[in-house]
């Protein structure tokens, strides 16, 4: 049993999104993206089997995907995805965001 | 790909603390639990493989664990545990705690 405080871990950063890998399991890895307005993640997709689930802790923006749809994204709101499925995130404000990969990439 | 909109999908009870079951696969199951000041998820754990990521999307309380221990648990604290390690939530505030299953119970 680990506590992970993303607040005291993670920062943001001028020239891009800002990862913290916070976990790494056979089981999930669990990864930390801080956004300054404006920064994205750009959309991507790995050609394996298994799920990302995205939760937004902090902020707005959209969740992004294939043929440059998207979907707004605020705090509270999660996304559900195959990890072979396009996804991305684009920050409006600051933007604190959770990705737990199961399996693990 | 499926968006989960938290706050329109799971609210407060007064008698107990809420859930919400957000998404089930074979890869992993997601979980929101909402709790009322003094709401309590008490500890438990299940004898079986994998692990668990809470993570606080609001408000403020303890982890809860074996023995009585407990750690201060805030927005933004993320808890890794095993399934099989005694593990519960104790809310101070109104709080909102995401829980990512892998693999599925």
């Amino acid at each position: 049993m680990r506590k992970i405080d993303l607040h005291a871990e993670n920062g943001f950063k001028d020239t891009t999104f800002s990862v913290f890998h916070a976990h790494a399991s056979p089981y999930t890895k669990v990864v930390n993206f801080n956004f300054e307005p404006g920064q994205e993640l750009p959309v991507h997709s790995h050609d394996i089997e298994g799920e990302l689930v995205l939760a937004v802790l902090e902020g707005e923006g959209e969740f992004l995907a294939k043929d440059g749809a998207s979907m707004p994204a605020k705090a509270g709101d999660v996304l559900i995805s195959d990890i072979a499925e396009p996804h991305g995130v684009r920050a409006a404000t600051r933007m604190r965001v959770l990705v737990v990969i199961a399996p693990p990439i």
